[in-house]
């Protein structure tokens, strides 16, 4: 007699986009299948000040045992910042510090949904919340997206046809991997949508402030007078990722739930971390650190976009307003897994567009790139091959 | 129409155990409640010096994204570390680092069972685990522990009358909260119904390395010919909690279930938490600093033991041979709550027994305590305190 894995593990087979993922960490690979911040980004010299304070001023605090919620001053000071910065958050929310924006995703999917449940979501969407939501035996049910994010017409259709839907799940700013921005008409439908039909909104927001162009739409979550929607932000993107420090704005009568929901996920997220990032913001300017790193980040984006337009014009893509990624149709005649598996014989990495979706069995003529790990010769060079490469077919 | 809370949490209600718990981190409170390593005992000038040669000499591997089974040197290096100094894992096991050992607990439930399955465990148990596996949907199913660890004739009727049991749990070494070790005989035993029955062994070690008397009993995974048991181990005890970094020891076969579990949960551990850990090993002798923690450790128990022996002579404790906690057994007369809450007015906190237990509304006349985190003058001014309460009744 011998043990058996879950039902719900025992479907989460590595997929064949798996092998080719495994692919881009090799030595010499330009990688546009990443989703890091740029490297020049990282303010590693502030880390190391302020761990450096840390630890002589208060290192039993930072190496303590934490509470579930948080450290206290970092609640605060997110709080704060969320309402200042976007009119995120009123006296009804509570900040829950996590360790990083999937525990959001995960922790939102333990509370809310029991096994055989539904989660609607963007399709193509980020595969590690679509994994999140799998690995508790969550059924997903696609809605498609347009230009201006998703299409509310068929949200209300799957909505109707979704009787154990929980909660719907969207990133509204820069999607990953479709790039596009939902509208603040989509973003008030789709909220009054949730309402109605009893649904909760997990609004997950990792991108929102590597904005590069356009003006800012307000979350979703500011429209919440009821109570039904959890926002996700991060620090993966803005400091730093190997940190893992992210939060969740979550109404106050689910906060009990959540807070369970991290302790038995983690206990609490790392004392230092987080003292590190609530020491950030009392000694140095983080919106002016944010204007920084999105000229960085325009300018990356720009210059993948003219190499794109110059070398790859059968490509099609809709140049997003921010985020770290481009979603680019390849033409026709090109098999997108072949082409892949082509590229990353030239040592160039991009993610399969399969990957993103909820059958990444079914066809899909995307890829997605990143535009923000690759140092800009990278960006050059790589582009130039997708190129040629594409020349092949 | 109004959301709801998922079946598996709506039970999961805060319970009058928390209420006392709360009153425990009070300033001014004499802390037998906590389960926090000593101050003494942590090493804050050495994780100051590691964490600014880290940050000085490669900042940006700390603030990058990581993989989810860790940051490859700490993996290496705790692989050799457990086979060197406790004989533990071959080359059919897989080390995966997770964020504190309440993860291993979390993931290990993950990929074990489906909503309505059984875990076995101890009862009394540690409940920031019971809450784990409760919090999937699981069924606790208890046995009880006689001096020696679990009662193996109990655990082999409860096998027996549970057919959707999938695991057993444990903590062999100073278990939490009854302080007491398995013995070899009863390892031995464990493993062979496990095996035979087809469960799993989740074997949570914590502390393990805090021995204060009597010789190490080799871990149950020494046994694991067959690729049952998953070992569960932290750096939580011996370095810091609040560093949040822990591992587990995986069978080959389940260990691309768990990174999935790992992945979805929080993609990776902090990597400086992690690179912290490991530059600790390349720079300081490990085993000489449980060495020292162990002397501290064992003035303290020895201390709580005296003080209880002469100012509560009707408390019944065996001596546990190490860990952080003393199991106490209260005289008929005393009513556990009533007592814990006159403990509190009086600025001393323990743990209500009743908190440990499948069912916490259940009669319970024991008491936690934990003598690793008071000093010595509140260890005396504490269970002084504890005896002038029990005379009342």
């Amino acid at each position: 007699m011998s043990y058996t894995i879950s039902k719900k593990y025992a479907s989460m087979k590595p997929s064949a986009v798996r092998e080719i993922l495994k692919a881009t960490s090799q030595p010499g690979m330009i990688a546009f299948a990443g989703g890091s911040p740029a490297v020049e980004a990282f303010p590693c010299d502030e880390v190391k000040k302020l761990s450096a304070e840390i630890l002589a001023e208060d290192p039993v605090s930072a190496l303590v045992y934490g509470v579930s919620e948080g450290y206290e001053p970092l609640r605060d000071t997110v709080k704060a910042w969320l309402k200042k910065r976007n009119g995120i958050g009123t006296d009804d929310d509570t900040v829950i510090i996590t360790s990083g924006g999937t525990q959001v995703m995960d922790i939102a999917t333990r509370i809310l949904t029991d096994e055989g449940d539904t989660v609607i979501c963007e399709e193509p969407s980020f595969i590690g919340s679509l994994n999140a939501f799998r690995s508790h035996g969550c059924k997903l049910k696609g809605v498609p997206i347009d230009c201006d994010g998703m299409n509310i017409d068929a949200l209300e259709q799957v909505i109707k046809e979704t009787p154990r839907a929980k909660f719907i799940y969207t990133i509204p700013n820069f999607q990953n991997p479709g790039g596009t921005t939902l509208s603040w008409e989509k973003r008030k439908r789709m909220y009054r949508l949730a309402k109605e039909n009893g649904l909760v909104i997990v609004e997950d927001d990792p991108y929102g402030n590597l904005r590069t162009a356009g003006d800012p739409i307000p979350a979703i979550k500011t429209l919440d007078r009821d109570g039904i929607v959890i926002y996700a932000g991060s620090f993966s993107k803005i400091l730093a990722p190997g940190i893992r420090v992210a939060y969740a704005v979550v109404p106050s009568k689910m906060a009990g739930s959540f807070t369970i929901g991290k302790q038995v996920s983690d206990v609490h997220t790392g004392v230092l971390n987080q003292m590190i990032v609530h020491r950030w913001f009392e000694e140095y300017d983080v919106d002016a650190h944010i204007d920084r790193i999105c000229k960085v980040y325009r300018r990356k984006l720009n210059l993948m976009c003219d190499m794109l337009d110059e070398h790859c014009p059968e490509i099609q893509y809709v140049r997003p307003q921010g985020g770290l990624f481009l979603w680019a149709r390849l033409p026709d005649n090109v098999d997108m897994t072949d082409y892949c598996n082509r590229l990353v014989e030239r040592r160039v990495a991009v993610v399969p567009g399969s990957a993103f979706l909820i059958d990444d069995t079914a066809g899909c003529s995307y890829v997605r790139l990143n535009f923000s790990t690759p140092d800009d010769d990278s960006i050059v060079e790589g582009v130039k091959i997708m190129g040629e490469t594409l020349r092949e077919y």
